[in-house]
């Protein structure tokens, strides 16, 4: 039931504080993010590589004052939306790491957020560079774009060899193209991929700073990242990593490698509400609007219990995560509360309005998750 | 890629709505919502059934509004959360279909609850009845209690036959037991399985009412529920139905037969942000976090394309939606926006704060989740 190999623990808490949370919860354990914050920060600064975190994973102003405090350079948001809230929050040095292609209300906010930020925006097409410019009319030189290549993730972002045809687009329309960036997904593969996908980032990027090159662009911004990539290989020319999941971890990660079993800072914490003893199962009140559906080929399940001996979560509904215990298995009492480890944690943080912070096994604080929901 | 032999239509927006939409969206079609709440109001009336619509699918006032307008008795809801938000609306018949094992802070919500509204309840245990009394303490007797059984969804829900057991022990505590309820969720299996599913429902729950006559409580209240089976079998002793995704439909619904291929009454509007014209692949601007991860066995992808011939989405990554168009299939321009419709409309829903409406083709108005994320 557990991953192989791995017996993960949750975030502890004492007694007293597990039963005073009202359940279904997301809660985050500050010494085990700050530990993770700090890591990677070093891990950078050693390289001398600039961390520019991924915000989309926790959404929160505060974790990112802490990302920040440890030496990130600014932050990546995945939406115009997180750009926003994280501005009112006094960032002002943005990365919209996504191939934006605004219509006329998007445009608007595009260029109403280039206008009180550093704002950095990708682009992976003649057309996206287009929509990008008219948004920004007047301000566009304000702004750095870079142009993103697919390194292998099959999803967005032009062949490497593309992207001097790109930048040359952007730049013709007064767009100052700074450089290039990917995302190596498929390092979320399986953890014999994520050396291979981390070569594949700084081989690709590698080519496509040349193909920028070739067109008379220099390529100040070389930027990869993911959490299973971003120490997983020597970073050749990388000079910048956006790694998101790392603060807080999950099962996928743990799996993946990236962080060791003590490693996850966020669980859901969750009250057994059925067991039906003859069919050897239970119900906890997380259900997927609360893990999230998230499952790779390499887990199992939908979230593991390190309390009940790591098993995990076999179906979901909405409200119900529902377990079977096999054979030999203690079955919970019903109103037991149990912390429940998600396999992909960005989702999860999606789903909620707050974490509630445990510091030492004790609650201590209630973060808002500002950037919740904000998609577009 | 469509659905075996199902041809599935979006709902329809004019052009100029359609460019005024800030991507990604959910729309939903108030011709196509109110036909729906109609059929279903009309199907019950028929059967002479209590409709008591589930509003997580929705979370909607406005929606919820419609249905009581149509004939709906009450709301069916599935945490104190969405109770909370219901009654600050004005709805004051609410049944919390879900067995509730209230620790001290959610004990403390449905009292209050309890006291502002006439409060159905569900338990399946004897454990969930006493912190249901020890919560409710002196209202414990202006609420009503449900059993819940178990009609072969496999997660909560007491065997049938010790639904007696469960409802001794419940009036015992001095709460109001008036019957028993279930959720044959396994008519979600397949098309096949939804009469069977349905018959399961009917079948149970006289069980499980014979087993409370058995303990000298009268089952008042019989009540099923889900969309797939609310109209797929002759219902017996039922009476009380609680389908919710009929509202709007989705995939899902059709692909069970449960609505008809033009009755999808939400999709969410992306726009098409990168496209791979070597690769064959493009991307929209909706990911898992606006489409979920939803995906039933008979499902192929992450939702659908009517407009791009059916063309399903591949993969999601939290912001990307994937298609991979085989040959011959039209490959879309950047920037082109369209309706996809999604798997599983109830988790999508509780993704947005805010439904677009559509009336005829045109924008008309923006209704908010009013209960989005309360997942407790």
């Amino acid at each position: 039931m557990t991953l192989t190999g791995v017996t993960l623990s949750a975030p502890f808490l004492d007694p007293e504080s597990l039963r005073a949370i009202d359940t279904p919860a997301l809660v985050i354990d500050l010494g085990r993010m700050d530990a993770a914050i700090d890591a990677m920060a070093a891990g950078m600064a050693e390289r001398g590589v600039s961390l520019r975190p991924h915000a989309k994973t926790h959404k929160s102003l505060e974790v990112a004052r802490r990302q920040v405090q440890a030496g990130a350079a600014g932050l990546t948001i995945a939406t115009i939306g997180e750009g926003e809230v994280f501005a009112d929050g006094g960032f002002d040095d943005l990365f919209i790491a996504y191939p934006l292609v605004p219509g006329p209300a998007k445009g608007r906010r595009l260029r109403a957020l280039a206008e009180r930020t550093h704002l950095t925006i990708g682009i992976d097409s003649p057309t996206g560079a287009q929509a990008v410019a008219d948004a920004l009319g007047p301000v566009r030189d304000a702004v750095r774009v870079l142009v993103e290549i697919d390194a292998g993730g099959l999803r967005s972002g032009a062949p490497p060899d593309e992207a001097g045809t790109v930048g040359a687009a952007a730049r013709r329309l007064g767009l100052p193209v700074m450089g290039v960036f990917t995302h190596g997904g498929h390092s979320y593969a399986s953890a014999e991929m994520r050396g291979a996908a981390a070569d594949d980032e700084v081989r690709s990027l590698t080519e496509a700073a040349a193909s920028l090159a070739g067109t008379g662009i220099e390529s100040l911004v070389v930027s990869a990242g993911s959490t299973p990539t971003a120490l997983a290989s020597a970073r050749g020319a990388v000079n910048e990593e956006r790694p998101g999941t790392y603060v807080f971890g999950d099962r996928q990660q743990a799996a993946l490698g990236s962080i060791g079993p003590d490693g996850i800072a966020a669980a859901v914490v969750a009250t057994v509400v059925s067991v039906n003893r003859g069919a050897r199962r239970f119900v906890v009140d997380a259900g997927g609007k609360m893990l999230g559906k998230d499952v790779a080929p390499y887990l199992d399940g939908h979230g593991e219990i390190p309390a009940l001996g790591g098993l995990t979560v076999a179906r979901l509904a909405d409200h119900h995560g529902t377990v079977d215990a096999p054979d030999g298995a203690a079955l919970p009492a019903v109103g037991q509360v149990v912390a429940v480890l998600p396999n992909h944690i960005c989702p999860v943080v999606n789903l909620v309005d707050a974490f509630l912070v445990v510091r030492d096994g004790r609650l201590v604080d209630t973060w808002t998750v500002d950037a919740r929901g904000r998609n577009g």
